[in-house]
């Protein structure tokens, strides 16, 4: 990845990507016209008459590539490109040029983004990908388990209790609940300390690395104190929310520190529920998620507690895991209202790569919580032994 | 304002605010059922059966304390307490707690917020508000008026220029467009002092005070370098876009700098065009954005290029304008494609305290930037002339 100065040495790059819009609307030559006012309304944002000939010539306004009716009747692919420099090689102005402004339209939905291998490695993307979280908690040839601690309000010394039986159970990562965060009855750095110093003494047992990922979501001026206090109380994951904390900052905290980055869904929904207009979630949850760094990412799977299609999951998990210029693969999570029966189907759906999570149903399912972990681990270890013999 | 500490010390108090979702539902029975899912969802989300005695006690869970049809058939606005210290009186996890994994779902509208003032005590807001903006630049009795610099890609010279001439037309704030930011070809450190340097000369010799306020939308380990910098260049405003660089942000850079600051909708979008969905424009772009801290806050206005209607733009200028605890008025700025001609139904719809923001159509105006300038100043003095007169 290139530093900040180095990026702007590599300035005279007028390399462009493209982002692919579909466009509802009835009527072929009125999407013409709409595609014209993207590649306005994303770059130079004034009439045409206002804008002198050396900015027309500069490649800085949007171009059409490509207008593809469809296979669904009234939408129309639009592929549009932009010249990398505009977007000052920072995910805030990516995210402006891609969908700013015409967020604030309709009938726009964002379902693909072309990058340049060139413009690729200006970004990090995710520090451990699927190998290097696999070597961390030595987890192969199977999904990766994980568990949530919950719910908020529990005390110190019940969060941390948990936070050891799952380890006890075997379990291969655990996550906060997304909304523990600094509250006064369980603070962030007591809390953190604790559950940490709970999954060590059961893996110093047991052998078996288990990956503790606190939430992580403070102000702007707490958040990397946050991470900070987090990785020398020998902490080794978080789990961040990019809406919530702002995308930028899980890049920067992704890159500067070791952790095994979990990203998280939460306020994301509204860019997904209307089909003609937002982003898909394989752009967001996917693609733009992975530039941020996330090594694994939770999204709600179809079947739960949310409206995700099966489709729209899949390409989630194929957005996290495909070929992205130098960037590596992160692991899909599949969660929100997971349960034990569902595990066979997550593995067929999703395949060896992916996180199981199962949170509320583990701890329905009896109350000697490692004991539950230990059922859910083995769930999942006879399912991929079957897998292989098959 | 309470320091982080002092908030903790306050961690006591059992007060509780309230968020005000509209559920779209053919069934009444059925919307008790979503507002108790609601209550679980945004806060403990588990099932009852996995929450301890002490949790359920201790209102930790989210409280229905009304569901009332709406004048819309089918459409029940549903009010739920929350406690405030779980949102650990932090922007994040407050979003998180109002929304977060609901915007996964469907058919659930925020439409209102009600905090308690010892809960809106925590956050300042707005630094300088409706009557601090005009102090600073002397426009008393009139709406302000705002000017755009654009088209990105202009060289540094060109709009400096530009501001310049913006300046000497007697313009009260100049504004970067937004997608303005450190592009190689205007960088954000030349670019900003020019441009302020430009204003301070015609500035001297008008002697009236035209405040520049550059969009600032760098990475997370430089915007605030970026707005230091412009402090340090001598100037007083910024422009900023929540959702590109995190709500958070936005609030920690309005309290700790004395800049006046311009919020901007970019990415907002998708939180409003589902009726159905979202959240309702003056929510987010109102009441939240004006508890971040802007001081003016530029939206859509309805009859130009994007499609809000004048019932949600008027609910967005009594959102930043109404009471609220402790927390300062902001302006609103009806802007997106306004031109000439709409300043007289501008100045109508939204009264005295508003900032019309004129940005392509002034450069349509004429060849001369000050000249158009001085025309759009007298239009707006005109009108008020009038008004005060009728």
């Amino acid at each position: 990845m290139k530093t900040f100065s180095e990026v702007k040495n590599n300035a005279t790059d007028e390399s462009r990507f493209s982002v692919v819009y579909r466009i509802t609307c009835d009527n072929k030559t009125k999407v013409e016209e709409i595609a014209k006012d993207i590649t306005f309304e994303q770059t130079v944002e004034v009439p045409a008459d206002c804008i002198p000939e050396h900015v027309l010539k500069s490649g800085i306004i949007g171009n059409v590539e490509s207008i593809t009716p469809s296979k669904i009747i009234n939408k129309y692919d639009v592929a549009i490109s932009y010249r990398c420099a505009i977007t000052d090689y920072a995910i805030p102005q990516l995210l402006n040029v891609i969908f700013g402004n015409i967020s604030l339209k309709n009938n726009i939905k964002v379902i693909g983004l072309d990058f340049p291998g060139s413009y690729l490695d200006q970004f990090q993307g995710p520090k451990n990908g699927i190998d290097i979280v696999r070597q961390k908690t030595g987890a192969q040839n199977r999904p990766l388990a994980c568990t949530a601690l919950k719910p908020m309000g529990l005390s110190v010394l019940e969060l941390s209790a948990m936070a050891g039986a799952f380890a006890k159970g075997g379990v291969d990562l655990i996550k906060d609940d997304h909304g523990i965060s600094n509250q006064p009855f369980h603070p962030f750095k007591e809390r953190v300390s604790k559950c940490q110093e709970a999954v060590n003494r059961e893996t110093a047992r047991t052998g078996k690395n288990t990956i503790y990922c606190p939430m992580v979501s403070g102000r702007f001026d707490e958040i990397e104190e946050q991470v900070a206090f987090a990785a020398s109380a020998g902490v080794h994951g978080i789990l961040i929310a990019p809406m919530l904390v702002g995308c930028d900052t899980v890049r920067y905290i992704s890159e500067k520190y070791d952790m095994v980055v979990i990203g998280h869904p939460s306020l994301t929904g509204t860019f997904f529920n209307d089909p003609d207009h937002g982003m898909a979630p394989s752009v967001l949850l996917g693609t733009i998620f992975r530039l941020l760094g996330v090594d694994i990412n939770v999204f709600p799977n179809f079947g739960g507690r949310f409206s995700f299609t099966m489709q729209e999951c899949i390409e989630i998990a194929c957005a996290l895991k495909d070929p992205l210029g130098n960037i590596k693969s992160a692991f899909p999570c599949p969660a929100g209202g997971m349960s034990f029966d569902r595990i066979p189907n997550i593995a067929q759906d999703y395949g060896v790569d992916t996180v199981i999570l199962i949170g509320g149903s583990l701890m329905q399912h009896g109350n000697d919580i490692a004991e539950s972990t230990k059922l859910f681990m083995n769930k999942i270890k006879e399912q991929f032994r079957q897998a292989v013999t098959d």
